[in-house]
C-alpha cells in the first residue's frame, strides 16, 4: 500500500493547484458543517457556493467545477433536490463527492435513499468506517453521525466497494485509507480532535471536491485533499490545547499551506 | 437556595460522567446555533446528531441517551417534525430538554406551538425570564430572543412552573436558578458575554441533555451543566478581551474543563 | 466623491448609537452566514434574531427596529416567506436591508425572484460589483458567490441604480462604494481576507440594517456599517495571519471598537 503525506510533491503540488485554478465548487451540505465547509474551501483557494436555493439545483451543478451532496443536508433540502443536483452534475460531466453521513445508523429510510444516490455516478464517497461499511452493503453500527469501526478494519471492505461500485471511497480515521479499488493509498497523521470538532469530516468531503477538480484526478484529488487536511491538523494540533482553538486554527492552517514548504 | 459551582465535586464528577459514558444525543436546532451546540457537546465528550433529516425524527429519539428540541428549529423544520421526535423521545423513556426560544416576544401561533409541546413531558426546560415567564402563561415581555427580566425577578416565576408541570426549570441569567418545583439551586458566575454569542444559551440547553443522561437525574444533570457552563465561561472571559475570541475560548474550557482541578 | 473612514467622528458616533439603542434586527438569511450574522450584530450591540419560524414573518418585521433580507435564505425558507417579511417591513414602515448574494450567477428564476422584492422598497441594497450591476439590468458575470468585477467598475452603474430605484446602493470590494444616486461615499480599507471569510459581506448587510436604525438615516446607516467594519477588518488583519483567526478577530473587533479612540 502507498503512503501519501504533505511531504510528497504532487500532494503539495496538488493543493497549490486549488488555489490557482480558483474553482467554483457547489454544494449541497447540512447546516451544522455548511459555514466550516464553505471556510475550508475559501482557505484553499476555491469558491463555494451552498444550498439549495430556487433553480441554483439545477445550474449551478452545471456550470461549477465540481459539487458535494452530504447526505444530512435533508435536514433542510427535500430528496427532489439531492436527487437535482446529483442527476445534473453527473450529466453534465461534473466530478461530485458524496459524503453519506449518518448512514447505517439506524434509520433505514435514510439510508435507502442514501444508497439511491449511487445512480448518479460519485466521483468520490467520503465517509467514517461505519458509513462506508453500511452503504456498502455490510452491518450497520454508526451511533448518530459517529463511528464504531476503526478505519484500519474497514480498508478491504472500502477497497471491495471501489471496484464494485467503479468510484473512489475514502475512510476517514486514525489513519486514512483512500482507494479506486485497484490501488489503496494510505495517508497517516492529522489529529484526534479532527473528531471532536463538528462537521470536520463533512469540510473534507468539500475540499476533496475542490481537489477532485485541481487534479484532474478522483484518486489523486481525494489524497490530496485528505494528505494537506491531515497535514493542516498537525500544525494546528502543536500550537492549541482546546477543540475551540483547533478548529479557528484547522482553517488558519489549510489558508497558509501554499506558502509554507514541507520542513516547516 | 443551594448553591451549586465547579468547587462541587458532584458536578465535577457529573460533568466527567458525560466524557465517560459519551451519550448520543440528538437535537433539532436553529441553524444559527446548531454548529455551537454541536461543538459544545464534542467539547464535553458527547456525540451529537442533529436536524430532522427523513426518518431521524422517528429512530434517533429512540436510540438516543436524550434528546434536545430548541423550538426555532421551525426556522427550517415543520412543526410535525418537532411534535414527532418530542413524542418518540416521550414514548421511549428518553429524557429530553425543551428550549422555548424566543416564547413571549410576539409570535403568538408560535408561542401556542411551544406549549403545545409541554404535553410530551420535557425533563427540563430551560430558557431566558421573559421566555420562561411568557411559558408558565405570564406576561410575554421578549424582545427577539432577548430577555428584558432580570432572571432573579423570575425565580418564583419558575419554582411555580416546575411544580405545576412536573419538570425541572432552569433560567439563565447574571446567576442562573433552577428548580424542579420542590428545590431550587442557585448557580452564580458566568460572564457578560454569554449574552453576546449567539447561540450560547441555546448550546447550554444541549449540554443539559447530556448531562441529565450522564447523571441519571434532571435536576442534578441541569445543575451540572449550568455550573459547568458558568466555570468554562469565567476562564474563557479571564483570557479574552472581545466576544470572538471568548466564544472560541468557551468551547475550549469545556473542552479542557476534566483536566483540571477545581483550584485552577 | 466623499470618503468616510473611522477617523470620522460622525462614523464612530453612528457606530456607537447602535450599543446605546441597542436595536432589535430581525433578518433571513442562509444558514452559512447566520451564525456570523447574528454575532456581528451582537458585537455591535444589537438584538438579532433570525428565520422564518412559524408567525415570526409576519409579526416580528413590525416590531423589529430593523430588517435585513439574504435572498440565498430560499435555501431554507419558501418565497412566500421572503415576500411576507419584505412586505411587513414595508407597511410597517421598517427599515430594511436587500443582500442580493449570487444574483447574476446563471440561475435565471432565482433572480427573476430576487428582482421581485424591489417591490417593497428597501432602504439599503448591499452586494458586490457583479451582483449589483445584474441586479441593474446589466450583464450577469457572478461565479456562484463571487464577483468577477472590481467595485470600482461598479460605481456609476451603482449611482444610476440608486437613483432609478430610490434606494440607497452599497457595493463591496477593495475599497467599497455607497449612493443613494445623488451623492456617493467612497470607503476605503479593510482586508483582503474579509473576500476569504464565508458570510463577511453577508454579515455586513445584518450591521448595516442595524446601523440604518440607529443612525436614521440610510445613506449614513450603510457609511457608517461599511467604515467600521473596514476598521475592524483593519485590526484584526494586523494581528492574525491565516483566514480562521481572522473571523475570529474581526467579530472581536467588532466588539471593543466603541472602547478605542480613532488614534488606536
Amino acid at each position: 500500500m502507498t503512503v501519501a503525506t504533505w511531504k510528497d510533491p504532487a500532494v503539495r503540488e496538488g493543493y497549490a493547484r486549488i488555489a490557482e485554478t480558483g474553482p467554483f465548487v457547489y454544494g449541497l451540505t447540512n447546516y451544522i458543517a455548511a459555514n466550516l465547509s464553505a471556510n475550508v474551501l475559501l482557505a484553499a483557494g476555491a469558491g463555494p457556493a451552498i444550498g439549495a436555493a430556487s433553480d441554483w439545483t439545477t445550474t449551478f451543478p452545471a456550470g461549477a467545477s465540481a459539487v458535494w451532496i452530504n447526505t444530512a443536508s435533508l435536514m433542510s433540502s427535500d430528496e427532489e433536490s439531492l436527487r437535482t443536483v446529483a442527476r445534473t452534475a453527473h450529466e453534465a460531466g461534473t466530478p461530485w463527492v458524496l459524503d453519506p453521513v449518518a448512514v447505517g445508523a439506524g434509520a433505514a429510510a435514510y439510508d435507502d435513499f442514501v444508497r439511491s444516490l449511487l445512480e448518479f455516478r460519485p466521483a468520490v464517497i467520503r465517509g467514517n468506517a461505519s458509513e462506508l461499511i453500511a452503504l456498502a452493503g455490510g452491518e450497520a453500527t454508526g451511533k448518530g453521525v459517529e463511528t464504531t469501526v476503526n478505519s484500519a478494519d474497514a480498508v478491504a471492505a472500502v477497497s471491495d466497494f471501489a471496484a464494485r461500485i467503479g468510484a473512489v471511497v475514502a475512510v476517514s480515521g486514525p489513519v486514512d485509507y483512500i482507494s479506486d479499488g485497484h490501488r489503496t493509498v494510505e495517508v497517516p497523521g492529522g489529529d484526534v480532535r479532527l473528531t471532536r470538532v463538528t462537521g470536520a469530516g463533512c469540510a473534507l468531503g468539500s475540499l476533496t471536491a475542490a481537489a477532485v477538480f485541481a487534479t484532474g484526478d478522483a484518486l489523486q484529488g481525494a489524497v490530496v485533499a485528505h494528505a494537506a487536511y491531515a497535514e493542516a491538523a498537525e500544525r494546528a494540533g502543536a500550537r492549541t490545547k482546546g477543540t475551540g482553538a483547533f478548529a479557528v486554527a484547522l482553517v488558519d492552517e489549510l489558508s497558509l499551506l501554499n506558502d509554507t514548504d514541507e520542513s516547516n
